[in-house]
């Protein structure tokens, strides 16, 4: 064992300029999945992967072509009988750069500064990706692997990924696996290793609120006719106690209650009220006051106004009383939630709440469940340990507020759970102009996955 | 008094057609007074009805420049000692005529279908403004006048009048008079002739909530940071009880109570719930239980959202916390509400009710107060006696729910009260396509000011 693990790390630590040189490579490469500009670069960023994966001593090494953007596979099935099979997810595909004079440097010029490697994607995920394969290269340096391996990359993450659930249907066999690994959530910190257990799911709807015919006179008919505006915002604000809990009927009977076990593991993570205020600026933190941040973020649901509109919003006033008013609501959901069953819950709420002066029309646009791992099980632990081995502190386990849809098709369609780390930082910019990776943790996140596949050895 | 009498009504009952001449070529010119592509019209328009003012039998005739477009100004001040002062207001600037593909004739073509005139401006007001002129040409015939006449001809009141308070300032003396004749309120039904004793003031305010220095990821802050747009309907929806009453303090403080009087005679009025329910199309109606819906409208102030905007609001779905959301607000006001004391209800009512979760900013953009005319007082009496004289019908004395600034911007410059009438109808369709006048009514409304004019002389 500890020859087998000192070759692949031994490995990894000299060849880090040749990773980051790979990770360039792949920076410079345009790959905007949103922009039908940008359908070369997908190809070609593809194709660079697929020689990577290659190089890394992956077999089977192909591209899955799909109504957009390539899914590329590769895999390394020798392990044996009664291995393990970890599928690597990752993403290929970034964010636009708008506002491009925003940017310091060109976004597709990976540019080092410091500790840093800034361009476009170098977080978000291409350094990610390059970690991964890294780490398999590094281990396949032992001229073998302690587990069966696959590869899925996909090209259409950032634009809500439209192609993958029916590739994975498709080719159900091809990714089949035990488990997977999504190196796509962050670190809270350079020194805190972190593995996400809990994603929170979404609902979308839409609510359009009609008062009349069309927009009329408010001197004419003000005192009248309900204000579609003001009646959208009576539902709205109907929609949360004073608290901030959310008052759709049997909203909360299926949401999973937080264990005392967990509330004290979440109680020591360092994000506490300040941390949150300063990094959104808001004057003074909001929500259920039963609830600590983290778990108001993490572990309970909330119903959000992403978007309202209605009448007349330019320069100076005008005298309408608009013929209707819009929202565009969402809601982050925990386990158990079901969304269609929250659009139903919502229905309810309306069918009670909504007065006679109007007319609604909600539509349901869409949602996904919340997904949860456990964060004991051997193969988050072997990450764990493995983490834990090269920070030399222990393991922070989070609850994300945000959602991967993957992670939720994956246990739906593959039955496989997702082991989720990353070693990007909150503060790399993603999605933003200047987007950056910190390269000392990276260089430390490629050795902890080296130990990871070494630690998943003892678990056959 | 029989003979002076006959003159008058036969010249005008003689001289419709050429009367028709003189509208058609006003409405010929199209003085929009919004485009600067029609600035060589308004100038033309200015100077046509000069011509007409002085065909008329007035003196004095001109045109005083302002810094957008010209008021044109007439007299004629031999009544003798003792004898009232009538100053006649309108405007001869007309609405854009967008959207243009839905007017069956150019609506600078005045055309004659059925009893109708069709063409920008035959209603508003032009059509107001020559039988004005006609029937002041018509008692002209008789060699003299009852009272002393002034007209105030303005061509900015579709933009807001932007000029006229100034002009007014300065030319205190030249407009001075005991009262306004301002035919630019309309009838209620072509067999209904109408007296606008009252009309609306006005208040526009702008919030806007503000939660974080950026938008946010509503998953990975939702639940810790007040929506923005959820605490703006929270506030919009606390401004007005379940009953559709106003919450800010002090809001009614001043509101002039409707008299029992008032109520049996506004009671009278057909304009029912089912007259509201088909003019706007909505379900069911809205507000005060306690006040019939002509009071509502006529007599009560309201509280309107005009326009709110946050967020994301185009199609699909986007996962965002809004940094901020806005809201224009106005309140129509009733005798004696002060407009800049209800931005400090409005104030004072934030100051109560935001929450330290969100910082505001409210702006005033401005206001008019409500202004009413004695409904009994002897120039009123004698307009319905001329308009119960043609229609052979009681008059409605009416609430108007709009505003007419110029009408508080005279009592307050000039000191004089305005008696309010006119021959649109409800369906005339100003400010649309296909705007037109009902010619039956019209002409009987020149009838009707002829003998207004002459009935003044009895109250000398």
């Amino acid at each position: 064992m500890t020859n087998h693990q000192n070759i692949p790390t031994g490995f990894a630590a000299s060849h880090m300029d040749e990773f980051l040189d790979d990770l360039c490579a792949l920076v410079r490469i345009p790959s905007i999945s949103t922009s039908p500009d940008h359908q070369a670069s997908m190809h070609q960023a593809a194709g660079l992967l697929v020689e990577t994966l290659t190089r890394a001593g992956l077999e089977n090494t192909h591209i899955i072509q799909t109504p957009k953007h390539p899914v590329v596979y590769a895999d390394w099935l020798h392990a044996g009988p009664g291995a393990l099979t970890v599928l690597v997810y990752g993403h290929y595909d970034v964010q636009p750069v708008d506002p491009l004079e925003l940017w310091d440097t060109p976004p597709f010029e990976p540019t080092q500064a410091g500790e840093y490697l800034v361009g476009r994607g170098a977080s978000d995920m291409k350094g990610q990706v390059i970690a991964a394969i890294s780490a398999v290269r590094s281990v396949m340096q032992s001229g073998s692997f302690p587990v069966n391996i696959k590869f899925l990359l996909e090209g259409e993450e950032e634009i809500g990924s439209p192609s993958l659930k029916t590739v994975m249907h498709q080719y159900r066999d091809l990714f089949a696996c035990d488990i997977a690994l999504n190196p796509d959530s962050g670190m809270i910190a350079p020194d805190i290793p972190t593995i996400v257990y809990s994603l929170r799911g979404l609902a979308f709807f839409e609510l359009k609120v009609i008062s009349a015919e069309r927009d009329l006179h408010s001197g004419v008919f003000g005192g009248l006719v309900h204000n579609p505006a003001v009646a959208l915002c009576e539902l709205i604000a109907g929609m949360h106690d004073s608290n901030g809990t959310i008052t759709l009927p049997g909203f909360y009977d299926t949401v999973r209650k937080i264990t005392p076990d967990e509330h004290e593991r979440l109680d020591q993570l360092p994000m506490d009220d300040q941390f949150f205020l300063e990094k959104t600026g808001a004057a003074r933190l909001w929500g259920e006051k039963e609830f600590s941040p983290i778990e108001r973020v993490g572990a309970r649901p909330t119903l959000e106004v992403n978007g309202i509109i209605s009448g007349y919003t330019g320069a100076g006033t005008k005298t309408v009383l608009p013929a209707q008013a819009l929202a565009k609501i969402s809601c982050r959901l925990v386990a158990d939630q079901v969304p269609e069953m929250v659009f139903h819950q919502m229905e309810a709420y309306l069918r009670a709440k909504a007065p006679a002066t109007i007319r609604y029309e909600l539509s349901y646009l869409g949602g996904s469940p919340a997904s949860a791992t456990d964060p004991n099980s051997p193969v988050a632990q072997a990450l764990a340990r493995a983490l834990e081995t090269v920070w030399e502190k222990p393991v922070a386990y989070k609850r994300e507020g945000g959602s991967i849809p993957v992670v939720g098709d994956m246990q739906h369609i593959l039955g496989a759970d997702s082991v989720l780390t990353g070693f990007g930082l909150p503060d790399d910019r993603i999605h933003s102009p200047n987007e950056r990776l910190h390269l000392p943790t990276w260089r430390k996140g490629i050795i902890a996955l080296v130990h990871f596949f070494l630690n998943l050895a003892g678990d056959r």
